[in-house]
């Protein structure tokens, strides 16, 4: 076997970065003596903004640079490690490593879901693969496990919490009663939120994750514009306390299902789940994927969805992929698309059941102008609620609750539509999924 | 790319080995598309014992053999399954595939723990793997989590239900408050116990793949006499019982853990399991593995141990392991040992809290006696409970239980030695280990 070293790229040392160099400083002989002494690895490049910032991982001055073409085309560099985030130098990055034939490794999952058919194609035209495991679900292997161990399933749905932001917040809201806000505050102060929570309380970096997932499963590109993503910004709780009462708790969860038409449905909203699901008990930061195969049946992947060693566990793995495929004449395990007419399913024909929740004008009438509409458009209503307000039991404003059953989403969106035009709707409803996880 | 077909000679087409053949039946062409094109797989050959049986898989007259000196010989094989189970003839087919370069994949755990040394011998002396993500948890790929995605994690400990059978019966013992005959008896019936239920029941079956898992983590053959195992058979309803009173539930446990200096723990006993923690939600046939990385952190792994298809999925996964190896000039995923050092912790040195039941002969006294003796040792008792037999309150014989402090378990064996010789004890304690699972 041959043992020479090979050379790391490290596009950014921030958290997960110095994850990477911590583990390999720890780890690093383990990791060649797993491979029967054929993978050896060093940090040979590392590109930061700031040299003078400090880092808890140490490099030598000499392998810092400002400039990310010194690092790709560095003949020291054979693999390139891309975690600066965002869709525009990253990009830069990743298409300069792979027209060098460098093998890239990356935790970006917008820049793979808003760019990946660019990338993917630069892939397939040089062969030099893209390894994602990082930007998926943290320290959870489920890029490797739905690409080769379940490589011979046909993938039947895949559910999973896999915004660890979001489900603390939940989880929150449900264990200690707090509101949104406050939730989102603890999780701040602890530092599990972003001082810019946006794109984990507005669904975008669930939804990113999970158009990687399906893509993997179904082997065609997804157009983020093409699915529906909503995310826990608007859930009160009044919400968390229903879903306790009928028996569910509230996730958001992404829902991945391939249709008998061959149709993908890929959806990302907060839902009801049974609290006897194995997915309810997954609690805190936590993540995990419940993968539904033809064969392998029912599997469930729980784990660290994000920080700095979970991270850097998974780019660790696919440095070691990357390092084998450079061993090899021709052929990688990068992911390469396979499938052009994939196909997903419009959310308008999604069905499940729903809970919707209205904001009221308090006054005689209001529930059978609503229970009208629905009728009308042949919604059935499994219950309706409206919570006193022990405060202030004749409140003029207060939340009304319906249950409905199961039908396509486009046809509640425009039951929903009229609904809202009454002059006793003051804003616009709030919809949940109603999860039966069958 | 390469796209001839790769020959498999499937060595055993009973419940397992038809799967395989219906899975590749069934998505033998999304395999190709998922591997761009470069693995196409076709059984050439089939080593059956009686060929006039009837099997859910059809195979032509012409693949089946009756000699495994012929599948393993044809030309037209590439590739060795092994499925027939035991050590012996499984050696054989084993060892000669890999003398003729031809890489094997097997669900065989026995075989593996028991014979390891030598097949892993020959493995790195031709330079041809043996995969094995069927001989462990069925359809769970935690042979690859481990081995491939967790390459960067130095593995503090596992634990894991590995054994459905066990499960399904305890989990009957604790909903339906059956004993253990009769919740065997039903498992039997449904076709998840054997007809020789053994191997399942005296933890052997557990204790193969235990073996497997933490030569896979530590990187050193590991001697089946060197572990202690014990079994479900002398689990009864009081001691089901028991546990969940104090928030416990009863699970068959295999313990895998890396001590400070290196030793490696492990064990394969009946255990109380905190309500709490997620493994207690691995019902039925189930089977769930928890993994401490020291950069993964906490994972778990869920999904069925058994079946058909399960198996069949991870066979199938380890197949196109096998064929894209057989492409490369050198090199490939198969594990070897690399350690040759590794020590397993004796059990004697290995410490939890317990719960012993004894059967005792009801004297004044007898309480006092046994808590001398172990006083004597110096371990902590936290609590002694003698039920009283609603149905003879003045029974002669009855169950004592004893609730121990943590230990090393040799110290609770040399007393339970001595009280075994206390008139009054009457048959052998039945010790169960309570694991705080931190």
């Amino acid at each position: 076997m041959q043992c020479d070293t090979l050379g790391i790229g490290l596009a950014g040392v921030g958290t997960v970065g110095s994850g990477v160099v911590l583990a390999l400083d720890r780890n690093g002989e383990l990791i060649t003596d797993r491979t029967g002494g054929s993978v050896r690895l060093a940090v040979t490049k590392a590109l930061v903004r700031d040299p003078a910032k400090p880092r808890p991982a140490k490099l030598a001055a000499d392998l810092v640079t400002t400039d990310w073409r010194e690092l790709v085309h560095d003949p020291a560099v054979d693999i390139v490690v891309e975690l600066i985030g965002g869709t525009t130098d990253a990009f830069e990055i990743v298409a300069a490593a792979l027209r060098a034939k460098k093998p890239v490794v990356t935790g970006n999952k917008a820049l793979l879901a808003e760019r990946g058919v660019e990338l993917f194609a630069l892939s397939r035209e040089f062969d030099t693969p893209i390894h994602f495991e990082a930007a998926v679900a943290g320290g959870i292997p489920i890029i490797k496990t739905v690409q080769d161990s379940f490589i011979g399933n046909r993938i039947h749905s895949m559910s999973g919490i896999i915004n660890g932001t979001s489900n603390y917040i939940l989880g929150r809201m449900t264990d200690a009663a707090l509101t949104f806000e406050a939730a989102l505050a603890e999780a701040q102060a602890l530092g599990y939120a972003e001082a810019d929570p946006a794109l984990d309380v507005n669904g975008w970096d669930a939804a990113h994750k999970a158009i990687l997932l399906a893509t993997l499963a179904y082997g065609f590109p997804i157009d983020p514009a093409a699915i529906h993503v909503s995310g826990i910004e608007q859930v009160r709780p009044t919400d968390i306390h229903f879903a306790k009462t009928l028996g569910y708790v509230v996730k958001l969860l992404a829902v991945i299902r391939e249709h008998a038409d061959g149709a993908v449905e890929l959806r990302l909203q907060p839902s009801f789940i049974p609290k006897s699901h194995i997915l309810a008990s997954v609690h805190g930061v936590f993540n995990a994927v419940a993968v539904q195969g033809d064969a392998a049946g029912e599997s469930l992947f729980y784990g660290r969805g994000a920080g700095q060693d979970p991270t850097a566990s998974s780019v660790v793995a696919d440095l070691v992929e990357a390092a084998r495929s450079l061993r090899q004449a021709t052929g990688h395990r990068g992911f390469l698309p396979y499938r052009e007419n994939g196909r997903i399913l419009p959310v308008a024909e999604t069905s499940t059941a729903y809970y919707v929740r209205f904001d009221v004008t308090d006054r005689p009438g209001v529930i059978a102008e609503v229970a009208k509409i629905l009728a009308d458009h042949r919604i059935g209503i499994s219950g309706t609620h409206s919570p006193v307000n022990p405060d202030n039991p004749d409140a003029e404003f207060l939340d009304m609750v319906f249950l409905l059953h199961t039908c396509p989403f486009g046809k509640l969106q425009t039951a929903l539509e009229e609904i809202e035009k009454l002059d006793c709707i003051n804003s616009q409803p709030v919809v949940f999924r109603i999860e039966t996880m069958g």
